[in-house]
């Protein structure tokens, strides 16, 4: 037995991780926009990153150098240094060479416009600015925020049966291109849980599948995603199930909080999947369903039109028939394997659901046995303008 | 040799075709709702349907027949007849054992709101209106039209070297849920040529995969997507190479004309992607850029974003790199194989090329010869608009 306790210091939740964010100028006004984070101890590095073959640059940077340890890594917002070649990752060997000596390896990551050199003067002097004995999550996850509208943090302190702990706390930005084979996302996450790199690296894995990878703004997949889990060790304890079940809660209020984020979201809406003839098809249908305009664009005029759910799922191209599938929205069966319930007293039932923040849609394509669950938001007038005009 | 006169007729072009619409009040304000098409002599048919498995009833209906002739076809907007299970194929029986026996197999097609029985009596007396000695092809490019802004036509009479001609006609509807394989789309084919049914099915299979299946509005694929032609051979002559010319011309300009008029489209954009490694991976980029949101909404803020496009590449997974990758605006070449060309300079070209209403993004992946091209809109407030409050 274990105990999971909520804590609300971030990714300086972890014993010996200090975190801070600070302004280089690269956003308007003085905002935050450089962030790092830093460990007294070296820590094991799982990893996580695009599926994107545009890989930016930081992410090639960071491969290249094979298997290593780290104490640090610095994050900028507003450039991605996507598309850069290889001066995108001498620009990077630059700033990190002005580094103090005692950062072992440095990372960096980056978020923010695909095609542009970093401006990498502005990044140097930014990185004076750094003190390492602070410890301000808030301020660290506010500097990697992009079109985020709120910072996103989650944290545990594991309390195990033979009164020892562990932490785990992790940081996030969205909030477009967001995606259900990763997203222009960035997660951080700390602990100083006694695991092994390998074992970290499964579980992350494991997690990442019906998290992150669940999670759909707009389809797009970008050349930065990243996720990364440093552990320092510092807590001297581990227990596998409980470490497996905080990182997945982490994971999981992360990938939902950038949904419900998504650039111009109003709505978060939970896919359940089930009856499908396999777990992957399952999985098809329920992207196919967070990712569908049409569905989108329905969820934001509130208007239960469950026949698009339905062409979605028959478009999506798994097995499925008109005969076997059934739609509820919550606990309200809206159609029902063959059976047109839909009439006005349902209208307004159904009307009633699709103006909550939050709620689930459920198709059961009764042809088997696989199930999975996506998030995805709708798609109203901000998406459009947000993006329309993304770079000015 | 041979020459292509284009033809102002619409459907009615080729001899012995009738044609007409009249308002059944199936949309408000006494608009045209119902088409036919007749023809004095019985069809051959060739045809093309949706991909989405919750076929709609008028295509099962159609399928359940196996090889036939007809003489007429039947279509309605505002109802597409789909998720209607077996009453909805009962439906479709019912109104066509009302019509005149003059009428051999008579087809029914329908477009609109999925999930809806359709209104039996108003569409059977609205055929009681039918004209079959009319020749109206507006009123019935009119009548099918859903959220179309504008009515989509094109024909042909195909004059041989030997002094004999045939004709061939169409008209269409899109305009949203328009997707690569398919759309929420139904066109309508009519010529005199002599040609055989399978000659005819085997070069309207091929012509549609780079006319309509190269076509994007939102990446929805409909339950009711239908392309079907008739011919009733009252030109007794036929040439294969210019049929197919005109063929191809007609669906082109029908697939490019959908697009431009998809929901709330403000420009028409053509991806031309060279240099894969099979024509396959090219068809995959093609569609993965006309299907973008990202792209959409930055062509929509005329945004000369060419990262954006980059990133779409790299996600859509086939072979690619940025070393080889070149991008250009009509003929602007604006990344080319690792270089950042982008300056204030061709930041003003770019943004003068992206304010036209109809332009070129081509993609070269420089891995190889494939080459795909399609078509696809912007995406703005008027889309989600439209979408939102589809219903209602």
């Amino acid at each position: 037995m274990y105990k999971l306790i909520e804590l609300k210091s971030g990714v300086c939740s972890a014993k010996g991780f200090f975190a801070d964010g600070i302004s280089a100028g690269l956003k308007p006004n003085s905002a935050k926009d450089m962030a790092f984070i830093y460990s007294e101890e070296i820590c094991e590095i799982a990893s996580v990153f695009t599926t994107n073959k545009m890989t930016a640059a930081p992410i090639r940077h960071f491969r290249k150098k094979g298997a290593f340890k780290t104490n640090f890594v610095l994050i900028n917002a507003k450039n991605a240094n996507a598309m850069t070649g290889k001066a995108g990752i001498e620009d990077i060997d630059t700033i990190l060479s002005t580094l103090p000596k005692e950062l072992i390896n440095p990372v960096m990551s980056s978020t923010g416009v695909i095609g542009v050199r970093l401006p990498k003067e502005k990044i140097i002097a930014g990185t004076k600015l750094f003190n390492l004995t602070k410890k301000e999550p808030n301020a660290a996850a506010n500097a990697i925020m992009t079109t985020d509208s709120f910072s996103k943090q989650k944290a545990f302190r594991v309390e195990l049966e033979d009164g020892s702990s562990f932490s785990i706390g992790a940081m996030a930005k969205g909030a477009g291109m967001i995606n259900p084979a990763m997203a222009t996302m960035l997660c951080f996450i700390t602990t100083d849980a006694k695991v092994s790199k390998d074992e970290m690296q499964t579980i992350l894995d494991e997690v990442t599948l019906t998290t992150f990878n669940a999670a759909s703004v707009d389809g797009d997949t970008s050349t930065n995603d990243t996720v990364m889990l440093l552990s320092n060790g510092l807590s001297g304890t581990y227990n596998k199930e409980a470490f497996k079940e905080a990182l997945q809660k982490i994971m999981l209020f992360l990938a939902r909080e950038m949904v419900r984020d998504g650039e111009g979201a109003t709505k978060l809406v939970t896919y359940k999947v089930t009856g499908a003839k396999s777990d992957e098809e399952a999985e098809v249908v329920a992207k196919a369903l967070s990712n569908s305009l049409l569905v989108k664009t329905a969820l934001y005029g509130e208007d239960p039109n469950w026949g698009r759910i339905a062409s979605t799922v028959g478009a999506s191209g798994v097995e499925c028939s008109e005969e076997t599938l059934s739609i509820s929205f919550n606990e309200l069966c809206v159609y029902d394997k063959g059976n047109l319930l839909f009439d006005e007293d349902m209208e307004e039932k159904a009307s009633k659901i699709m103006k909550l923040d939050s709620f689930s849609i459920a198709c059961d394509l009764g042809v088997g046995e696989g199930k999975f669950t996506s998030f995805g938001c709708d798609l109203g007038y901000e998406y459009v303008k947000i993006n329309a005009d993304y770079r000015t």
